[in-house]
């Protein structure tokens, strides 16, 4: 950490910041420069207390300088994480798209998407029993019901679930039906949940919330990780920002800036971001050429039909020419799909 | 709504739009332009069908008009809404002031910021229990031993409390504690919390998230409304743009467009929204004249021994200082305090 | 400024930057931490140099520390800075009020105007004769033709005449018939007019583009500046943002964190930012009790036949209930109108 | 054209809505809802009119339909347009690389660089004489006597030369030495800059402006097809949003919607969105693969000594890696390169 002082602080200020910064155990080093003088504090845990500064007279501000991630952190765990789902592993060289529709509405919805995405060598399913709904007014999903539905067809089909939970109360429902658990956007901060999750001991898929930066990210997938549960997937879908031409705008920089930052992988949900069925395909082509670790779609037998997000969804013949097309890119990308 | 047909939309597939629109039970209207062809369609309910009609063949996009909010808006209840906590009321002709630390640290600490409050006319203190913060390895609130505290300290000084709740499983052991439970800008779309605090039939605050528009913002409100309610008071604090001089923008122009569009009462926190303490009391007074109901401030009897958010608070004589300025302004603003 | 190392960084590297920072003339001062290594730097300039290290091996990022601005910062000039239009002064205990429509398009259409902003004590009159226009096909103004009708208005009236420039060229005809030349937020960084204009030795109103940071604000003040013209006033406007209930996002806060780093005087813009005139008289108080030194507002004597911008124009009957109410709003400012 | 009244309108209030759209030549067509009266407009043209209605007594709002772009939309001209700079296609099948360093910096810099870039297929050179800075104490660009070196070295090795303008009397200078204008972000909006350049007859590359929404975009593309000029090749280069990982966004989503929008080509400019060297290869082979039709890229034979933009330049080495693994993506893109 380095405390700016203010310029033309006083002796007596900058003595009561090496005094601050002695009593809590680290080691000050003034620097007394031209126009300003500043405070490098050099020790175990000096990052985190850049807070404690800012409010001592004459301080202008304290700059943290290391990685605040003690477990998501590249700097601690230089080597690439895999997760795994059933049998099937996030991270490794072989892409995982993960596809389905946005909610179960009906066992023949359900039933006849993910033959067709098993058709095409998917092996985990999306669809959700319980869907978060900005208003109130909308379906909300098939709850319990819903999760019966999901395990019977899983089963049948011989696939792997991941479904969104959202309050720790759908915990003991969802053990047992789903092989991964997802906290969506609008969750990405409930730290009850997160450890909730984190505590079941399942993979979690962690999606990034729609205003939150890279490194609020990474610390969400921290809360996780303090409870033992390793097991955390990224998943970028979309930050808002002024342009309204797409629903979200797709960070797809943030590929390799995670991948410098910390050793979890990443997967691109191009749906949700792009609101639109028709974009799908080029922005699911660009996130395996920028180095994702996957891909989750969303994709509906029949989308004129959809309950929800019906227009973001692919249909049967556009999820097919995308699943043809991706090898090709994956090759490319020097992964296999 | 107003359905858009992409042009030289082919009548076939304006006439599959219009056979929808009356499934649905709503009456079409076609209208032929000079460039494209619209269906306007009417209806009770047609607002929020827009979505099944965009993956229609040829159709462009589907606009919904008119207002979303059956329970928060202006259409339904034109006058303004006065909430109660405990007998001080929000929403009426005199402002509100809550104020008090980010968070309860010790009893001496939140007993004399409490003080400090009091002297000022404050008749509402605030100082979480509970602590939502970015990073695990952050301080988080000293949990149910606060809350003892915080009551033990309400009751002696004969004030109200408003306390953040950060998922249900909290909800016991707050009521007969707090006055007001506060919804923070993390959960504002935490839909089990936000069904959770309605249910309890206590007022709420409910802060905007720093990605939600005004709409999700009262969307997020409509989901406490629909338990019966209907005690909500609105509460903003920033919302997260380019601009990094700020910890968040102060979005003061939601003050009039929510005065527009609801009838809930509105605080404005300066203090979460600008990050740094001398940048509140300008802020605080630029509330008060937009036509806020109210503040929602942090102040620490030492803000430079707090464990959280230090930065922000005002010291006891900044805060004197605002409380004093305060008065003026809202005679201006044709309000007492 | 503060080189920071990449963790493992080897010493020659870490020397390679010694020795860089030594050609360049300025004191290296090495810190060896637990985690990290960081190299702080002494010298005048050293701010400007960030870039040069940053494609140095193990080089992690270089931190600036400093205030950038040599002119328009309060580091080298602590007093405010009162710039006089005509002999009306911007920046002192006197609030200014710049009013008037949006474009000139008419004599009768800007002499109303213009009188009706006089009749209120209002002494710099706006309306453009060039007008930036997003589409090439909306209106663009009277130009030269309404420039002539301008100036028989204003000596007319005996008022004082802000207009907003496009291109250096359009300085000829300018000069002599405005007495103070507007920069667009378009323009904000249109670095051949700034210098063009500041050349002109005219006061000059600086509009924030849409997507500056106030860093990004002062430093196009500078451009200006540098030219040996300091009288700039800088105009807040309001910034793009998720949020689309206004126009744009009134950036209030911008104004206590202008005040504390640049001397120049602050206007703001409500018109502009809002997009609708119901929302502009809230934020006219807001900004006057936030710390602005006056406000630049528009108003049209009949809005509704207005060619531009129509719908956040005041009408008459609000510009004078608006003129009314401010001086409570000064006075508790401390200020005067 | 919708015009939306507000609810309980009175019926003097939409007749003079109708009246009016008659008086502008349109056809009206009221709609009597359940909820709300709407009045769909008809006639070419509506489209822009909707500003004169919104200040209307009773008017909620006026909802413009259909696409404004006369001459760069889709709408207007279906197919792809193929801009030419010397012989080299922009817009075909073939994907375009333009790269060099940011700004000439010396006759043997600016040779090595170029010589590097021809050694791997590249055409058209960039290596900007003026430089647009932030701050007027950076570099600012050789001038007129950058423009002589390159002109040299463009003839010595055969190249093609994009160079930025900034404002309309560096025309002369360029005119003979640049085959294409290059308008920067900043100046996207600079009408004046536009048309000029337009004038020009050359052809043109814009910059997408940090805060520009595509529907501006496109609009600045219009202005320079006003002038008769239609060479107009559009450059995504980031956009501002909160993310500070990487110095602006770079919006890829942003391709396909201009495809379906707009005739006009797409370039990227990874180097200037990431801001960092070491995510740009990742990008540039995601911008492929979302189906720009080429690639604005910076390098530097030896970045650490660049006197602007050092680390966002690839050296020599990513430099040619990335063109080895380029046209991999490309053919999965079913493009060549």
């Amino acid at each position: 950490m380095v405390i700016v002082m203010q310029p033309g602080a006083p002796k007596a200020d900058i003595d009561a910041v090496i005094a601050k910064v002695e009593e809590l155990g680290f080691t000050p080093h003034p620097i007394f420069g031209v126009e300003k003088t500043v405070v490098a504090v050099i020790g175990e845990g000096a990052y985190d207390a850049a807070d404690m500064f800012e409010s001592l007279p004459s301080v202008d501000r304290a700059v943290p300088i290391g990685q605040p991630y003690k477990l998501a952190g590249s700097d601690v765990k230089p080597e690439k994480t895999v997760v795994t789902v059933g049998d099937v592993p996030i991270g490794g060289e072989r892409l995982a798209v993960i596809a389905g529709p946005c909610a179960i509405e009906s066992r023949e919805q359900f039933l006849e998407t993910a033959k067709l995405v098993k058709s095409h060598g998917v092996r985990i399913v999306r669809g959700s029993a319980f869907k978060p709904r900005t208003s109130p007014h909308d379906f909300q999903g098939l709850g319990l019901k819903g999760l019966e539905l999901l395990k019977e067809v899983k089963e049948e089909l011989g696939l792997y679930l991941v479904n969104e939970i959202m309050e720790p109360g759908q915990l003991d429902a969802m053990v047992g039906v789903v092989d991964m658990l997802q906290i969506g956007a609008r969750n990405m901060q409930n730290f009850a949940l997160l450890s909730a999750v984190g505590k079941s001991g399942l993979p979690v898929l962690l999606k990034r919330g729609i205003a939150s930066t890279i490194d609020d990210f990474l610390k969400a997938a921290e809360y996780i990780m303090v409870t033992g549960n390793h097991n955390v997937v990224l998943c970028e879908r979309g930050i808002r920002t002024f342009e309204t031409a797409t629903r979200f705008t797709l960070d797809l920089s943030m590929v390799p800036v995670v991948r410098r930052l910390s050793h979890l992988p990443i997967l691109v949900d191009p749906s949700h971001a792009a609101g639109q069925h028709d974009y799908v395909p080029p922005l699911a082509k660009a996130a395996v050429a920028v180095g994702a670790d996957g891909l989750f779609v969303e994709t509906h037998f029949r989308p004129d039909q959809a309950l929800c997000d019906g227009p973001q969804a692919l249909s049967p013949t556009e999820f097919a020419e995308l699943m043809e097309a991706l090898p090709a890119f994956a090759e490319a990308a020097g992964r296999t799909i």
